[in-house]
């Protein structure tokens, strides 16, 4: 059998252990006038399923609590049982992801030390929508450089939803950037679209993002989750934040803890954008969960006009950074020309983040490049 | 007849004089391939509207310019005559409203010289969803004055999702208000909710709410254009930004210029708050129109836990102001005690909002009450 | 106080008694580890407002069962008191429309006798948008008509999203509709728009029609409440089926209990029809409420070409009729011509519903006039 | 370089000639009072860029209409440009799956000549939504094949939103779906989930399922492209028509045109059902492409009870067939449970949907199976 070795994985490495107390996970209340029998037999059929119940009366109805389930049942189901009224999920689906499993926030460390998420300084990711060419790469990485910028995107790999456009310059378009940050002190983040490419991409890239098309693209996440490399997990356009969290939950299960969610707009009926940027998502996310979140401003907006308020916004509301795309020549850019920024707008949009973030008590991290020794310092 | 006096006002104050000339309003693209008597067959019906149209002829291909319509036709009926392949509108369907009949910021200025929009500071609005007591609304204003706010909001006329929850103290809550509000200094802004008290209200209050749920209750919004005090015109929860410009429209057609609208969050998938704040509204809104725009972050995210963090965004992405809710004790509050402050939290926001204004150079507007002197000075 | 008479309607006609026993309506899930005190405090304040409650100690977790509340409380003020988990709703919010209190379908019979809802043949609603002339009015008359059909629509008072549209004939297009009626033996469905016209309008027609925009118009909808009229209340683009059932329980509430359903599309991110037919309503309306529903695939779709398709999934998925816009020009129509029926699509959009109609097991009405009897017999 | 041979496929088997005259794809509208110079350089630029471009002048306002384009521009990037008022797309950015490109309908045929699509009987597709047993399965497949049902789903490879949900059998799967298909002379539909699986699945099925969480997966619809089994395309819960399409041409562009689209409910505000079938689409998508369309009932409403309903408005909407989940004991499932058919609902199901697609004159596909015989027979 020619394809014995590409089974599905059939476990996930964190194997949950057999929880027998815990906080209720489900409430099952049973209608009122529910008979005996009617409660037995799903009580029994928990049992079967190895589920943990605990039946508590009321005075003329029943409810049902279950703890240390494992997730072995589905909540439509056990709606559709006879005698049940209404089945309500009173805890996350989502473990790892969740604030609750984990307290404090989820602090990424580069191998310099720099930081995302928790107290850290908010941090800002700049650069091409795609590689083009070594110049575009250049320019672009010397002004956000200069600009006190640590972190370059550019994507090589493109997904683009039309087939006749550029699809990107693929694993060349890593070279380049590696090539560059290395000169400039940056690191590269940098999209990988099929689950073949993680191993490989990984090695040129400092940060993997996982585009929004892709946030549910399991066998993609499930590599992800091999790898020990920062993963920066887009918001799909039409996810739910749950979606997003049990999204995370794939990498994390695999065993890869450093997971940056970024929201990139969602769809909604308002059109005048090109999608709808979610900034509330950012203190809900920061509630539910422990990992940092950053906002792209450029994707949520789709027009370079609106990129620097909706950034600064970004900022007020709490995100650990934002990731805006930036391009010599917008007009002339194979990819996304109508969102990137020019150098210039990149500058003043700088100096608004830098005020905004000093007003929220989390300042930007703006780093001065020293060429010569080869190493970043402060600016500030 | 008996109700003969009150047929359905049929002409608009603002009556458009007839437009001869003027851009492009619509384009008609025809097919390839259209006949010479299909496109005269549409010009002709064109003219006999009173249209005005003007042909262009490509190389293989015609299309139709249209000026000076006074919108006597209808996009998707003129998309279905024979020939034509697709009809595009150029111009926005709003034109009082609109940026570009009205280059400049309107700026509404309150009695004492107090202004909104433009340049002036970034206003707060606070105060209880509803008007409950006159100890409950004097604590707030107290409150509220304090912390250097100049208007107050409160409910007299509240509409509820459900009958059987409270519907507000009417106007013996529009008494209370007008009477505390004189002790502090106060604008009161209040919201109606039918056209026939539209003049009874327009007297207790210093701004007209008109809530979205009424977007789009022309009655009302005829009404309100014939009142010349200022007036807030939330967005409705299904509405898109067109159609919140529209409803603008109709009051400002009546003849009141002074509108400001407020972005109160919108209907998505997303659930996990109540509305979707659409922060990204306020750039688009600054772009398309020349009204002041605010933001409802209480309504807008349901959660008091939220609130804050929301009107940071708000201030930080450009909105002339932000109203919330405040309650001496929201736990006991008649109304959307869930996502109304307490003092505490309201005071730890002004003091947020503050530093985010000055951040965007647009600072807040904060002015200390001096009872005695009857009159209010700048904190700052 | 000239005023006084105009106070807000504080009390609603269907009071509802105090409930001292029936099924939960809510659940709160305490914390594991939620203090005695905690939870004293909880049940304290719960008696304080006279909502009844029942506590109920799982092994670690207890959970507390609310009836008889009266809805005198809010889930999200609940959920943030200290020690509370969740608070989760098991019942629905409304009361007179939900199946639960009214167990058999309701049947709004007719002066005649014809009937909508329940097991009574499907029905279809003809007529212009708007009323716009007598020669108009007339002609689409016979031809719905002649077609077997028993109700017609028209617009006298319309809302328009632009100021500048044509706004309705007003009591003159009610006169219109009520001479041409009477020569054909038609049953008039037509839009009221304001509190006040209520009655007057109520007197012209045979079911009145409360737009999509004024769904939570509520000073329109208690007024409804009063008359004894059938009402057909049109779901808002942007309300969910609790909130549209929150609507119609504002009617019931005031003693009205003819209510008529109708979806006519909600906004989604989808922008191919003007809005998205929400057929799945249909069925979950059924089951949750026992009030009829219809649906306007007219305004769902915006497109007269998308017209039949979606009437014929309408009457498969279980409608009790469809309302739709004829026109003898559509293209010369005052108002929403683009999605206007000439008379031979309707009247072929009639033999397919006839069939879709048996195949479903729900003929539709169609009856054929005898202008001599001066009354009506079924064609089949 | 290790990783040479993995390079992204730049270059689609679908070589587009150098369009040099055809419809306009795009009309960008001048200010106006746009300068000459303005309008100079913007048609150099589009000579630039390969562009051909035609420029039509008005009395007081160019427009400059755009052929031949090969796709080599951003709309919004041109918007963006000095002088320009507005630039809007005028044809559809798909074209192997457009209508215009391809005015027949596509039929795809089985090895036997079972079509779908075009005129051909409408279809069903049934089968349990995860392949769990051989016992599950045959069963599955004796309950379908009696109804007459000739294709049968199964997930053998299954995208599941948590990771601790059951990942489905794999390649196991597979197996015993070809053993039992071929007992009953069934069809087999099932999905791929990665790209590296694309040619190892084709072998084991007849239609390759596309999930809708991987509508936007391009490595993998490159992968089906390159295939020449029929590929059933889902449309994302997020994804506009558009989109799809687009996601389709990907396919097409690759050479495989056997391409079966299925709506299977989108993301919207309303939450009683798990996803808002959009039936609407189906005859939008039958007027944009030539592509068959089917609706998946299961997946839209995520609950039994709601099947058959929506089920019976696919096929008067005028779908080319259904695809719903079956299983002989639905509490029972490994997956998705709650929105499985049981046996006898199926039947039901089947009953109606006969009815129903009689009534508009697409008769369902139902074929008794001689297994004597070895082939199947109408029964009808």
């Amino acid at each position: 059998m020619p394809f014995g070795t590409i089974r599905v994985q059939s476990l996930l490495r964190a194997v949950i252990p057999e929880a027998h107390s815990g906080p209720f996970e489900m409430i099952i209340v049973m209608q009122r006038g529910a008979s005996e029998p009617q409660i037995e037999h799903l009580t029994k059929y928990l049992a079967s399923r190895g589920i943990l119940a605990e039946r508590m009366d009321g005075h003329e109805q029943t409810v049902i609590g279950i703890v240390g389930s494992n997730g072995g049942y589905d909540i439509a189901s056990l709606s559709a049982m006879s005698g049940v009224q209404e089945v309500v999920r009173v805890s996350t689906p989502y473990r790892l992801s969740a604030r609750t499993s984990h307290v404090e926030d989820t602090v990424i460390k580069m191998p310099d030390g720099t930081c995302i998420g928790g107290n850290a300084p908010s941090i800002v990711i700049a650069g091409p929508c795609s590689v083009e060419s070594e110049d575009q790469l250049r320019r672009t990485a010397e002004c956000i450089r200069k600009a006190g910028v640590r972190f370059i995107r550019g994507g090589a790999f493109k997904p683009r939803t039309s087939p006749y456009s550029f699809q990107g310059l693929g694993f060349d378009g890593l070279e380049l950037l590696k090539k560059v940050s290395e000169e400039f002190g940056l690191f590269i983040v940098s999209e990988v679209m099929e689950p073949a490419h993680v191993p490989a991409i990984a090695e040129f890239t400092d940060i993997v993002q996982i585009g929004s098309r892709n946030m549910q693209n399991y066998p993609l996440l499930r590599q992800i989750g091999n790898i020990r490399k920062p993963a920066m997990l887009k918001r799909g356009a039409g996810a739910t934040i749950e979606e997003w969290l049990m999204a995370a939950e794939y990498i994390l299960a695999g065993g890869n803890d450093k997971v940056v969610l970024c929201e990139r707009g969602i769809r909604s009926f308002e059109t005048s954008l090109r999608f709808t940027p979610d900034l509330g998502a950012v203190p809900v996310v920061k509630k539910l969960s422990h990992l940092p979140v950053i906002v792209d401003p450029s994707h949520g907006t789709g027009r370079r006009e609106f990129v620097s308020s909706i950034a600064r916004a970004a900022i007020a509301v709490g995100a650990d950074g934002v990731m805006v795309e930036v391009h010599p020549d917008p007009d002339r850019a194979l990819s996304d020309g109508a969102q990137s920024l020019t150098f210039e707008l990149f500058e003043e949009m700088m100096g608004e983040l830098v005020r905004v973030a000093d007003a929220v008590n989390r300042p930007l991290l703006v780093e001065q490049f020293h060429a010569a020794a080869q190493h970043s310092v402060p600016v500030r």
